[in-house]
């Protein structure tokens, strides 16, 4: 992997959220996905800790780890109902107020907008709430974004969501190498028929990493892929081959969705 | 977000000790495990944290849980190589030196014995090794026993020797009322929708623990509403009357999966 660079370890603390997770219902799996992903970016995962959804709790465990360690990855708590209150405890550790960021309310009104019968409700305004001073995290998947404020990072807690988020978190790191990212947006077609073409072209390109983050939005399916490398020019010829692998398995929407 | 019922909640923390797990190498199973069986046994699982193999590492996180919770359960570092040093770090923390286990050193000669060419060495010797005071966790599985001193119990890594361990553990522990489970499945219908009739019931009932586990499998989506307590009477009670609410609220699908 990489690399401590110039003088100094970069090191980061992951911090998950969730009642379910300690009382066994759930198994975590994103502590692994973040350990990865960090240490392709040259940060080293340094310590993890699992609280329950009480307030003080996230607050101290939060505290201890971000004065401590480079960066803070939280994930969980991001939801709409009232035991998510990460977004709640992230500020009030940083002192600072919640505002409803206008571009999540924007995506939650264009999304309602889009279904019949379905009404902005109070729930749905919780997931708008980004500490002052804070910035988005962008979710490829589906619904609202993440935020970032001071050297801590607040992902959503499903893995497949959290993995995409996390796509928009390591061009922010002060880490190793720095990697480019672009997404190539596949409509229509589920995960096993993209599987095959997608394996084809990820063992024809090592050096490049392939995440599939599949969509549902009440209509629309599909799939995001995510490619990620440390040579640009590699990057875009990974890019054509993928689109034309795709299109060769017969899948007819696919297209760049944030073209350099 | 639950919520402490009578006298006395019993807790506990689970330590997970690993460098493979902070490299994100091997995916933890233990902490799942462990939480499902300490419920089993009226032990609440408050925290989890996972730390490199690192001495100075081990006895801050070790001396931190101990002196909060009930009990602490350390997986992992009790190996035969080199950095295998938690027998070192729990015995550092409760100021004892570590001396070998005539009854661990009979099984390892035993094993020995049992098969030629194989000597005793000093790799082998490491896993006898028990803090002063301590006492062994039997291992029904395979190998040398874990040991437990003071509220600590230092278990094996490898999830089926730990899984078979933790029954040597559960009848030392001064357990609380057993806590009871029951889920309401909900389909066809987000989150948003279940967050306020879900809210309004948990209000109605701060003893009971209700939780929304949101899931998407394809083509059909909805949430299992998990509700938890002590009192099986008003987790029935409760249980009717969330079905209520989410239905007066126009959630059609809804129904008890896993009823008593």
């Amino acid at each position: 992997m990489a690399s401590e660079v110039g003088k100094g370890r970069v090191t980061a603390a992951v911090l998950i959220i969730g009642d379910e997770i300690l009382s066994g219902r759930t198994q975590d799996t994103n502590l692994r996905d973040i350990a990865k992903y960090l240490a392709v970016h040259g940060v080293d995962l340094a310590e993890a800790r699992t609280v329950p959804d009480v307030h003080e709790e996230i607050i101290a465990a939060l505290d201890a780890l971000r004065t401590r360690y480079d960066y803070v990855i939280t994930t969980g708590g991001i939801g709409p109902t009232h035991d998510d209150i990460t977004a709640d405890a992230v500020a009030a550790a940083f002192g600072v107020e919640l505002y409803e960021h206008p571009d999540i309310i924007d995506l939650i009104e264009a999304r309602v907008r889009s279904r019949p019968g379905l009404e902005m409700n109070a729930a749905m305004r919780r997931m708008a709430r980004v500490p002052v001073g804070g910035d988005l995290v962008r979710n490829p998947v589906s619904g609202p974004p993440g935020f970032t404020i001071g050297n801590v990072f607040t992902l959503a807690g499903v893995p497949s969501i959290m993995r995409g988020m996390l796509e928009d978190v390591g061009h922010r790191l002060r880490g190793g190498a720095v990697t480019v990212s672009r997404t190539v947006r596949v409509e229509g077609s589920g995960e096993s028929v993209i599987a095959a073409p997608l394996e084809a072209v990820a063992k024809a390109h090592p050096a490049m990493s392939l995440g599939s983050y599949p969509f549902f939005d009440g209509s629309l399916y599909g799939s995001n892929l995510v490619l990620r490398g440390r040579d640009p020019d590699e990057l875009s010829a990974t890019i054509i081959e993928l689109v034309y692998a795709l299109k060769s398995a017969g899948i007819e929407t696919v297209r760049e969705i944030d073209a350099p």
